[in-house]
């Protein structure tokens, strides 16, 4: 039985009371919203981690992406990268291997990350249909059915699956004015798959044979949005809100099967229409937790799209969004390397926590006033121990400031802090 | 006479046509704008620079800050620092020095921005006063004066100014349950002043001498909000409020008098507060430019307050801000150094632009669209040529990727890029 067939029977599991644990809301608020699909707790049955719960109410969660492709696979890198993404914070991995052993590099992931391991099965079909001297379009139903049943029995905890895409949306898709067209990995395969066999996206078709091994393992499953828009120009046109539909209908059929689901977004939109996308999202999908990369507000900017994406990911976890996939100051350019993925990682952890206090999420402000008194009372120590980087905090400090000194270089006699305080004390001993 | 009072008279300006060279708006409605105040044309009439227009319909503006403390004093490294932030696009130029040789460093930059400089006079004073062995309160309002009439006389095109801060203030101040208390140096200062004279702040009480020393160069007048809150805890309280509200009464005040004024705003404030926070702002001060300081959105991240500001600048500017200063990596920790300074700039010209797409400013979504093709296509020089940072963009892409490979190490031959243009290709030859 999944988490979603025990709330619906009622039972309080062990995995419901683990996630609260870690979250202010009482468990039998949590058993209904996974009740009612608005609550994820992902964890496949079979693998060894801290469950972690997805959804309304709860924080918001941020995941990190690993992964090799060809033109750069170690698996030893991948582990690093790992490390780090946890040691900043991440709630979730996913491992986007398209190169060298893949399987090597999953299994090595899901024994040691500790957290919800994500994948997306298709890239390693593509990646062994290509390996095996094949197309890539010459993959067949079985392939992936046969792909992520192997990944379900290894234990990975979340896959995003493209069964959005179907003749429709192609059809729509073909007669719009996109500038990036299709920038799904994932999507855009599916959609050579279709043109060159002339038949419908099988993820599509048998969307029941996928929900059945997923059902199995308690995977939840993360609908993939093939059509996301890859430029702000691209953003919220009708081929992402039709396969936008087509994800809500499937979100509908997963929770009926009993299967935990989310829905991912996107991508690339402009700032002032990310609300009505998590608006749409919610109202399309039966409000399951809503997943986006980024979303990036502005093309403009690579080396910097930590940035683009952490300005659009606070404002969707604002608005609703429930789990924010980061981005690096690599995107678009490379796979990134150790510092990228801590640079990611900080700044939608900033992100998702700016959220969570704009959301009112219960305890989020906590941090930022225990943060303040300390600011408050130039306790430079005690800052940095509640710095979501303390590292870094203590190197820009020493590098600039003699030890002893109170104050700091920006300020140095002008302290506000300092006179402020002095003020005050005067103030209250006169009033005394 | 200043644009200003051209603008009332009819008079169609040189500065307001080098405005709108740069900016798509026509100048009828710019000058409509510079007299109902909505628009400052900021411009020392002496300060030999291209004049810069912010204000409603106006591209977003980026300050960066400059300046020395007495424990960081270098003028070749602030020179240095204001070149990196000009190079990345900064605006404005605010030099805040307050240690070494002020009046050197203010010159220096003057003679070398091409930009607006913008000073806070009070902290020359403070300097001045310290240095001559007397103590911060026991400058007079003659100092304040003289150090502004140097200042305008030297070319400076806009002065922070902390005129709100009173008694009525003061008195709901020392009310309050705020945590940072008085976070800002120039009303730190003026506080201590008033508690320890005993008098009303005299750039309150003696504003229209202020005024009309600014009015002799065309000076516009930046009222600090000293009040500012320095923690999320503290944003939005009555002392914030009651502080926006004299600043309302001091900007009509200045507009009556032909001076153009901006207001500036916060600092630290939770995400699901900066649009009333903006609209605050534009109703009670007669809707003339807002000039915020981030916001950050969250205390928590010191070393990243280059993300949380820029998040909540992009909110800000898309709700009706007009210039943002940027915050670098540095703050809350000591003076930025030049990577800061980069940093710091890249990150509020991204909020900037996102949220002139956001607010419909004409022609800014091109350069996301320029840019879009451009990857679309794998045209890596091309979107080089158009990246926000060239330099980063190059070195990241080198550094992963060998001569003549199309791809990115990202993908590699899972391009999402390639394999849909290829479909497109084929679908398009089969349709013909």
């Amino acid at each position: 039985m999944t988490q979603r067939e025990y709330a619906l029977k009622g039972t309080i599991t062990a995995e419901m009371r683990a996630v609260c644990d870690t979250e202010k809301m009482s468990v039998d608020t949590l058993a209904g919203r996974v009740r009612s699909g608005e609550i994820a707790i992902v964890k496949n049955r079979t693998h060894a981690i801290q469950p972690v719960g997805v959804g309304k109410g709860l924080s918001t969660k941020v995941n990190a992406n690993l992964g090799t492709s060809k033109l750069a696979s170690n698996i030893d890198f991948e582990l690093q990268k790992m490390e780090v993404a946890l040691r900043h914070g991440a709630d979730a991995i996913m491992d986007l291997s398209t190169g060298g052993d893949v399987n090597a590099i999953r299994k090595a992931i899901l024994a040691g990350c500790g957290k919800p391991l994500g994948t997306v099965p298709l890239y390693q079909v593509g990646h062994d249909v290509l390996k095996s001297g094949r197309r890539m379009f010459d993959m067949t139903l079985d392939d992936m059915l046969a792909v992520i049943a192997q990944q379900a029995a290894e234990g990975v905890d979340f896959m995003t699956i493209h069964s959005g895409i179907n003749r429709d949306t192609v059809a729509r898709y073909e007669k719009s004015d996109r500038i990036t067209g299709c920038v799904s990995r994932g999507g855009a395969i599916l959609l050579e798959w279709m043109a060159v066999n002339g038949k419908e996206n099988p993820l599509f078709e048998h969307y029941d044979d996928v929900l059945a091994i997923l059902h199995d393992y308690d995977v939840t499953i993360s609908l993939g949005d093939g059509m996301r828009p890859g430029s702000l120009h691209d953003a919220t046109d009708r081929t992402q809100v039709s396969e936008l539909i087509v994800l809500g209908e499937l979100a509908e059929r997963a929770l009926a099967k009993g299967v935990q689901v989310i829905i991912e977004g996107p991508g690339h939109v402009p700032l002032n229409e990310i609300e009505a996308n998590i608006l749409l999202q919610k109202k399309l999908c039966n409000n399951v937790p809503f997943y986006v990369l980024g979303p990036l507000v502005t093309d403009v900017a690579p080396g910097y799209d930590h940035i683009t994406g952490a300005i659009g990911g606070a404002i969707a976890a604002t608005a609703g969004a429930d789990f924010l996939c980061y981005v690096t100051p690599a995107e678009h350019l490379k796979l990134p390397d150790l510092e990228d993925v801590k640079e990611g990682v900080v700044a939608f952890k900033i992100a998702a926590h700016a959220a969570d206090i704009a959301k009112g999420i219960p305890g989020a402000i906590d941090w930022d006033i225990a943060m303040s008194k300390r600011r408050k009372a130039l306790d430079w120590k005690g800052q940095f121990e509640l710095a979501m980087d303390r590292e870094k905090c203590e190197r820009y400090r020493s590098s600039a400031t003699a030890d002893g000194v109170e104050e700091c270089t920006m300020c140095g006699e002008f302290c506000s802090m300092q006179r402020d305080s002095s003020v005050r004390a005067k103030n209250s001993e006169i009033k005394k």
